[in-house]
């Protein structure tokens, strides 16, 4: 039977990679015999949750057993008001993984293909395989996407193109002129992905608005998530901003109960946590710095990054120092998958966690682990 | 550029209905200027939250900030000791809706086809149309699934069978003996979905255990929902069994963070709130007599149900008197989209929430309304 059901799915699926269960942190702080851990692995927020968030979460989990508000009228309605837009241009997710995944599922199929670059987001690669469509990768320019390489990889049958700004796992950015030049270029039946999950971090001047390009290209999809700045990863919220055209295509394939109730609450409620936000933001840029001059100091290269963590590169391969920090107490992530095998991403953590980090980073150089 | 965006999307996902943003109860309630509303149209557990899900999940959310465990460890661990299969046979799902999206995903394309019964849950027709799939659908007997029509049905493309035991808007059910018939006559290379969503209500005799098939019949797939019985609609899990080579197939299409932490503890937490599930059960059955002693009292004919919800049938168009009983404060489901345009469907409520909906039924007889 277990070759007859997998000649069953369809081609794209065989062709994802299973997937590998992993074990939660306190399975392997206990294998490990480790007190307590580190972990800078996933570019979550270190300050926790927003205290006003949590409590208007924790207020609507009276509501639990009704089905979450379809329509997601108040958050639309709250998100339209901040962004100046209007509350048909969106798309709620389960995160926004779920948009990225309803855009691939409602756009590409066999015999349509997808633009993406090398180094790029995980989740690009896997909804286009999932959806059966050929990806087009273009190798990446000084770690990030090669916009002009993007733009004259698109074939007849492309349908989207990912972009994302800031890029995960490197951390670098494209700016306004690169975006508008690239836009220009695109034709207008090809739908542009502008992935912003870390746009609340990239504070730099020359940072393109995706929402500023919506009026002029019909065709692009700015796509931003409450799991990283706000907070909210563990709650599952992000969304879309579109034309109203593309946002009714896309409301279409969602799954109407996809958000559910305590994260459209948490969502609503961090909206006004300004304080929260800012804090974040002065962490981080904080927390980047430090990062930076350890690396600095121990000579290590890093990919300049704007997003909540940074992608240092070791003189060696960087799995077994990725094991030999697990030992030491601190999680951070290894990129092989993303063709980076030197690299390890490390989440930007609270001053302590980062100093931790880069202890036992020292202490490993020091015992000779990247010899 | 709306013709041109429409035109790019696959032509299942064009084929699906435009979505139309619902409004919130608290905002219909303000516009009717209505006191207070009885809800009975979304077959929610009308006694509220378990009290120990309800502090799992609230002590949970103190973590909301971090991403949730993708693979499930502890629910996968505790339902598959509570229901004597694998861990490996888990599918975690952000409700059993998203479950049969991923089976759609993972096995039907164009070029296939899925067959399911006329007046069947309305998921299903929605996922085999996005997946760009042929629906075949066979005609209901006695407003049931008509499983020897639902056999002759099935094409040589045929790639998955859905089938809700019980069936939701109906609420009737397939015995032990009728499931156990149909799947012998089922080539081995279709997957059969037994969607039982419903399960915990349908305490028959005769109500086959869909789990029990799995030994025997590897192509099944039973799906369940904390939704219902479990009183978690608003936190949004639900989870696919299956042979271990499915369940690889359906996690490779899973986002791996498509269940949230509140979810997940709450769901937890209840398998253990066994008093909860009792009550649930127990005031379901004696709303289910109230109801239709009220029914039989109105001369209404009704599908006898083992769901939480019982489809009454009017003597004239169901969507005029849905609209009065609005107007009166009651919410029930008119089920036209179903071709079922005489039902209403009435989820069972608390005693006095049952009994406000029959008031207003009778009173809008008295008035004339059916005539």
């Amino acid at each position: 039977m277990t070759c007859d059901v997998f000649a069953l799915a369809n081609v794209g699926v065989q062709g994802l990679h299973p997937y590998q269960p992993g074990k939660p942190i306190e399975e392997l702080q206990r294998e490990l015999g480790l007190d307590s851990v580190v972990k800078l692995a996933s570019n979550e927020n270190p300050l926790g949750p927003s205290p006003v968030a949590l409590a208007a979460a924790q207020t609507a989990l009276k509501q639990m057993h009704l089905y979450p508000d379809a329509s997601g009228f108040e958050l639309k309605k709250k998100l339209a008001a901040k962004l100046g837009v209007s509350e048909n241009q969106f798309t709620l997710g389960n995160g926004s993984n779920d948009v990225l995944d309803l855009i691939a599922r409602a756009f590409l199929s066999a015999g349509s293909s997808a633009v993406f670059s090398q180094h790029a987001f995980i989740v690009y690669p896997i909804a286009v395989q999932a959806a059966g469509a050929r990806a087009i990768i273009t190798p990446a320019k000084n770690w990030g996407h090669d916009l002009v390489a993007m733009a004259a990889a698109i074939e007849p049958d492309t349908k989207v193109v990912f972009i994302a700004n800031p890029n995960n796992p490197t951390g670098n950015y494209l700016d306004s002129d690169a975006v508008s030049a690239f836009l220009a270029k695109v034709p207008e039946h090809v739908i542009v992905v502008l992935d912003e999950a870390y746009v609340e971090f990239a504070e730099v001047a020359d940072f393109p608005d995706g929402l500023g390009f919506l009026a002029q290209y019909p065709n692009v999809i700015v796509t931003r998530t409450f799991s990283k700045a706000y907070g909210l990863a563990g709650l599952r919220i992000g969304y879309g901003v579109s034309s109203p055209e593309i946002a009714d295509l896309l409301n279409r394939v969602r799954a109407p109960f996809n958000v559910n109730i305590p994260a459209m609450s948490a969502a609503l409620a961090v909206l006004d946590d300004h304080e929260y936000l800012r804090r974040s933001q002065q962490v981080n840029s904080a927390g980047m710095a430090q990062l930076c001059a350890g690396f600095n100091e121990l000579g290590l290269a890093y990919i300049p990054s704007v997003g909540n963590f940074v992608a240092v590169e070791l003189p060696c391969d960087a799995l077994p120092v990725y094991q030999a920090l697990l030992r030491e107490g601190v999680i951070v992530r290894p990129v092989g998958v993303y063709q980076m095998p030197k690299h390890l991403r490390v989440s930007i953590g609270l001053e302590h966690e980062n100093a931790r980090f880069l202890i036992a980073l020292r202490k490993l150089i020091e015992e000779g682990c990247f010899d």
